[in-house]
């Protein structure tokens, strides 16, 4: 699809680009009563549904960088974000609004396709786009996601509930969205006064689309549902591995026990770490954004989810006066430290 | 209360923060199950209840100037835009979440501030925070407000039910926000260079009320509902009169007519614009971020609405081939244009 020409904000109005926007978003749910243009969406959740609701935001200049972020693939991640959480109770997304703060550098050609990708997101995940705002601000985009979805009652999945001796058990590998960031970080800076840039992208293309098009794992909950499997306990590997893990801890009073050589790791996050004099291990625990999936189920669960195919068991909860720790391949205890996404230069 | 010292936000970290700030909320609301700590909030709806869900964004220099808004208050002005927006769909508010974007330079005292007008609102409507995140934002504070709320489906109100021959009824009284907001900016013009600046709101307090502390319009909902009325369309008042009008038309395909010396506005109001050489009317018209609730009944309940004591008629709804005019008091019709909230200088 070629650009033609450049549509300022302002030509448009608030309301004519909501419309221009959200126009082509239709509803598909049958929890969806209204979509986009009340002043509240209007939802029917089924009979004993437990609604489920999470908010993010994403800031330019901390979450993202538009400089090398793709606007389409940042709609994507951003509905990604919304989705994974709905995902980590054990729910169905349903709905999401988006509320957009833009700054007048943003062409109307520049949100359609940020919108675009939006759509994509919606439709591979059967998710309504219900409502949402769009403001000026004075500052750089903004993205402000609200993520609605659905459960039965007592398949809702809280971070609270896990016990001494349940499996500790991750989807996906770690570490690879980090590294992407990295990647793009330092081709970045190498290029910055390059006339026609060419970053160097090459083997490491599974890095790049883990950060700046995550997928939820939808499909995990799926499988899980038809294996009958209800975690005792789960989250979204939205701030890394210890984080993430100390947060399980502190909701359900437990320790935790993992072991270094059980967490996966995919080959380019090894090959890249290494070549950036990155630990990969550093990178797993504290890297963050890979919207996996973290959840524990009874030890004696252990063969129903190794059928799945799709987990691996990294390690077991234990009582709270054990803390957390990470055991090494030679035996050492290494205690789980809360970290976040560590912040760029 | 005394303020002691500065807690810089990098001290206690994203969830120490977080604890601190909603550690002290409690549930009240049956449907509420679970609040704020895990991946998104767990609600339980009545049976047969419709969910309401809105979203909104308040940004500093667009929304709010933290040189003369109090953080108190602007928590509380940030739970009114959401539960105003529960309140136009005939529902009841329930539960919010906040998201907040904060820069560096707040303290975690000026945080707490916020959060305990947050609070304060949550108390005095009867609603539960039960979720959020805090991050850190490179500009100013960013507020992502989610509010939800219930009505029975058959009661839910829409923006698009307007009928011929309805009458248009508003709340309140009309542009005290915006004339409030002018008197600020005049007082910090004036001031800028002053070393013990005493600004002059001497006789202008509501109107600082109004822009400051607005009050979102509960007893409305309440006393419609005592007297069995449900309105054909309702929108709330956040744009301005004339804006939010041709949303309703818009949206209920019919034009509307009211009359200018029946929309009421304020003897600060008048006073203020008299001294600042504004038209009033061009304050009510569109000035926004009054909260208070326009709705349209069908003619023959006008005295049962008459009887609410609260509300004021101001014109009907006509066919869409009508438009939307103003008719002044010597019979001049004026066409209705939609104009957000007037940028400042």
């Amino acid at each position: 699809m070629e650009k033609k020409g450049r549509t300022e904000i302002a030509d448009l109005g608030e309301f004519g680009l909501i419309d221009r926007l959200t126009g082509s978003f239709g509803k598909g749910n049958p929890s969806t009563v209204t979509g986009v243009g009340d002043d509240a969406a209007v939802l029917a959740p089924a009979e004993g549904d437990a609604v489920l609701c999470s908010s993010d935001t994403m800031f330019e200049g901390v979450d993202f960088d538009l400089t090398y972020f793709p606007l389409k693939h940042l709609g994507y991640k951003a509905v990604t974000a919304g989705v994974s959480d709905i995902l980590a109770m054990n729910g169905t997304p349903e709905q999401i609004m988006i509320s957009l703060g833009v700054s007048a550098k943003l062409s109307v050609e520049a949100l359609d396709a940020l919108y675009e990708g939006i759509a994509f997101a919606c439709r591979e995940h059967r998710i309504d786009l219900v409502g949402g705002d769009t403001k000026s601000s004075m500052t750089g985009l903004v993205l402000g996601i609200t993520a609605i979805g659905s459960a039965s009652r007592e398949r809702v999945v809280y971070r609270s509930g896990a016990q001494r001796h349940d499996l500790v058990c991750i989807t996906g590998n770690l570490g690879a969205a980090y590294m992407g960031l990295r990647l793009l970080e330092r081709e970045k800076r190498v290029l910055e006064n390059v006339t026609n840039p060419e970053p160097q992208f090459e083997g490491y293309e599974y890095l790049l689309e883990k950060y700046l098009k995550p997928r939820p794992r939808t499909d995990i909950i799926e499988a899980l549902a038809e294996e009958r499997i209800v975690p005792t306990a789960m989250i979204d590997l939205s701030d890394g591995l210890s984080s993430d893990l100390l947060q399980i801890c502190k909701a359900s009073k437990c320790g935790v026990r993992i072991y270094l050589d059980r967490i996966p790791i995919a080959r380019q996050t090894t090959a890249l770490a290494e070549e950036m004099h990155v630990d990969p291990v550093v990178a797993a625990l504290h890297g963050g954004q890979d919207y996996e999936l973290l959840f524990t189920v009874p030890l004696e669960m252990r063969e129903q989810v190794m059928r799945l195919g799709l987990v691996d068991v990294i390690g077991h909860i234990t009582d709270a006066e054990a803390g957390a720790c990470l055991v090494t391949p030679d035996g050492a205890e290494i205690r789980l430290r809360a970290q976040g996404f560590p912040e760029r230069n």
